[in-house]
């Protein structure tokens, strides 16, 4: 899975059948980039995620990609490849405190 | 999912016989690149979706990949990795509109 | 999907059962480096892929990857992760012609 | 499959309901960077695996990914694209022991 | 499906229990970098993966990923992402034999 940051959404109006209601978000995923390193790194990419958590512009979210995203849909034919199946509490590294969503 | 522009289309006469009908287009993702950058950007790569949406070339789609692409097909047997999901209306990134179908 | 360059084969004689009589070929993915380019850019890398449809050496054609990469196999079971499912006609790119396979 | 180090782990208790009790660690990448290298390299990134071993920090794992991972968790719908299989005893290249859990 | 060679071999005593018995090698991918390139280039990266075949160290193998590397594993339970499925005897691009077993 991948940690990564709320940063945006996407509408889509035209789009597949099965897709009807869904909420789409971008998100931008986070790397802890060097052993020992004591905080994370956004990488230079984002991608569009499904959510179905309710995550608000700025929350660390776990996103699952592949064939596994669709078993955090709704239903199982939905046409995802990533899914948000948690919004991130605290990420610690060692004894190192890396992120808290409580600040 | 991917957020891609359409670029081309790319025709195969000799093919699998479950791709008989398909229109395959060639697509080119947008990132926003860096926190808080303020647009998209275009990568240095492209790759061949199939379109059900008739998405046409300039517009930003959403595209699944793997196999949550074959969901997206008009049916499951389909040996496509790829599928136009929707077709893009806007991008929002915290309050600025990255993106707007109208212009 | 790929759009790739059929450059070479791979013979293994000592396999997995399922894969008697698979014809493998060795390709290279072609890619629309920049948006506005007027032509392919060879990418430095290859894969070999299974080849049903007798692809020559020097054409390009379409690979899908992943596990639908087996609905294009003779048979569901076969252990392939890349095949062949078209041999490229033409690309276009906005209204310029990239490749044709008639030259 | 990976061979990976278990730097951190990661706490989410707003979740998908298929994600009740899961224990999730980020780990590191490691690879031979080079033929005829001596030693592990650290990768410049990190992922999120489920765990059910009981990994702990610092020690080297396989991990798994993508469908499969859902075999090695403790049911095949738990939505997951990463699961530690393995906890790494050792690693040979050659005739050089490139890492010993003992030490 | 990749070519990669043989460089090493990973133990792990204590696993998931589907995977006893299994043989897992460390294996290096081989491509050829450039078009028109007369030799393999070994890249700058290791995976592991399950071999059921046998292959010695130094020896060019051919290796499935994803979901299709299970139906090359014993059982299609197994949770594995990546499996040896030939020992490559040559490869050939163009005129020039890139490889060959015999040396």
């Amino acid at each position: 899975m991948l940690i990564a940051r709320v940063e945006g959404s996407v509408v889509a109006t035209k789009k597949n059948d099965k897709m009807t209601g869904r909420r789409m978000v971008l998100v931008r995923p986070f790397v802890v980039s060097e052993p020992g390193a004591q905080s994370f790194k956004p990488a230079s990419t984002t991608l569009v995620a499904y959510d179905a958590l309710g995550a608000g512009t700025g929350e660390l979210v776990l996103v699952v990609q592949g064939s596994s995203a669709r078993l955090a849909a709704p239903d199982k034919d939905t046409p995802v490849d990533a899914v948000v199946i948690g919004i991130v509490d605290s990420v610690d590294c060692g004894k190192t405190k890396l992120y808290s969503s409580g600040g």
